[in-house]
């Protein structure tokens, strides 16, 4: 099949087809793909935590609401293939398990290559496939810890951080930049102790809305669906070209981490025959250093 | 004065010469700099670790140590200009203060103009000045907590992880990516109860030495100094290669983060006239994308 064949398939519902555009968009055929399905915005919505604050039960939810509503969902989840995570997306996929058989729901898992930074390069190809293939929402997951939740900001509009009550998330959360990067904070089981004191110590924080939800019983999931959707109309160029921006920034250090020229530079280097800042100025193409 | 002068008068033991050259390497003269001072290589131990841990302290007695054997020591502090670390850096001065007045002691912060990743650009020029003018031991301290305490691990051979008795040290720590690029792991404070469990949790998650010191009593510090030699002893080509990728690397992120193309890029993309991995192949000194 060509490109165009398998967009036209994926939009008459092949799930099939969906599957092999997601592929191709991870092989050298990723501008081919691109080419074909055009520039189609998508709402992108970021879950990102510490490990058990309950983002799989929110998605889950979330899915649910927008379902709801008629829309068709795409949930992506993001694997930093970090020793830390191992094996939670297989449970994230069964606790996703109530829709699995919905054709109007697709779950994807998007391999990260264990890149340490940088956001993993199929991500935003992958949002503008599913923008083209008429999803409404795109929903991100990032499994795990460390930088890609960070990096999640840079593709999701808003990045919702999901902790729990207590101190011990929140101070988490905040060391590892989350609460920065925060548009919305979710304090999940917030039936138990200490919801309102956490929300009082995070509002000194974060200026960033926070919201106290059960997600395993369905609270303030309403709540949580209006708020994402005040941010979104919030939305300007402003806030877009800053996203931009950085998934360019992001992309391009996951390009240099594999350029051919890196190793030889980085040899000459350590052997004293190059200093590191000619070194970077011919990894970012300027001349050569001799 | 000249850099040849500066250069010269800083040898001859001009503080004023060496404060005035490493600011120069954080203006547009220093590759002029650079040229001047040549390749010196010089030992460089990185200091890291959660707030609190004792680093400034374990600082201290290192520099005594190393003055004990009649070295001579500068100390880096990386300032990473983060919300979480203000104020740090003047509490770190005082308790260097034993130090102050050593001629043969060098105590410099070094900017970091608020880059989130990154290494500071200023970093490995000073460390190179600092070689040229026979410091013997650089020791680089990382304030606060972030992605600037991962990337001393580029430069700074050991790398030294704080940390403190109790699992939320240990805990924190690992997520924040410091075990894996421990060198040596440091357990201060390690009269309190329940060292021995850490080291023991932390064997579990590094395979770096483990060692348990007091700083404030300077108990195992002995230890921790021969634990560095011994590292240092073990440095071979490929180590240096592997330091100088992870430099190049982090110079060139924070290079393409004040790239002057990088805002209309990002405009060009937030606008849908331009594909983000077109956007980052231009960054990337590219062909004009059109």
């Amino acid at each position: 099949m060509t490109i165009e064949e398998l967009v036209a398939a994926a939009r008459n519902g092949s799930t099939r087809a969906v599957g092999r555009l997601l592929s191709l968009i991870e092989s050298d055929r990723r501008s081919e793909v691109l080419a074909v399905v055009g520039h189609h915005p998508v709402r992108t919505i970021g879950i990102t935590g510490p490990p058990g604050a309950g983002k799989s039960t929110t998605i889950a939810v979330l899915v649910a609401a927008y379902r709801g509503q008629g829309k068709r969902v795409a949930v992506l989840a993001v694997d930093p293939s970090s020793p830390y995570s191992g094996g939670a997306l297989l449970g994230d996929r069964i606790r996703m398990a109530a829709h699995v058989d919905d054709p109007d729901v697709l779950i994807r898992s998007v391999a990260t290559r264990g890149h340490l930074g940088g956001l993993a390069e199929g991500v935003p190809a992958a949002i503008r496939v599913l923008g083209a293939l008429s999803y409404d929402v795109v929903l991100i997951e990032t499994v795990g810890v460390g930088q890609s939740e960070i990096e999640i900001a840079a593709v999701a509009d808003p990045a919702v951080v999901v902790l729990n009550p207590g101190a011990g998330d929140a101070i988490q959360a905040a060391k590892a930049g989350l609460l920065e990067v925060a548009d919305i904070v979710a304090i999940n089981k917030a039936d138990r102790d200490g919801a309102d004191q956490t929300a009082r110590d995070l509002h000194a924080e974060t200026s960033a809305p926070i919201l106290k939800i059960v997600a395993t019983r369905n609270e303030g999931i309403a709540e949580l669906v209006e708020a994402i959707d005040a941010h979104l109309r919030a939305d300007d160029p402003e806030r877009r070209a800053a996203r931009a921006r950085a998934q360019v920034l992001s992309l391009a250090q996951s390009a240099l981490r594999v350029h051919p020229g890196l190793d030889g530079l980085a040899k000459r280097v350590a052997d004293g025959e190059l200093d590191v800042y000619s070194a970077t100025r011919a990894l970012l193409g300027g001349p050569d250093p001799g």
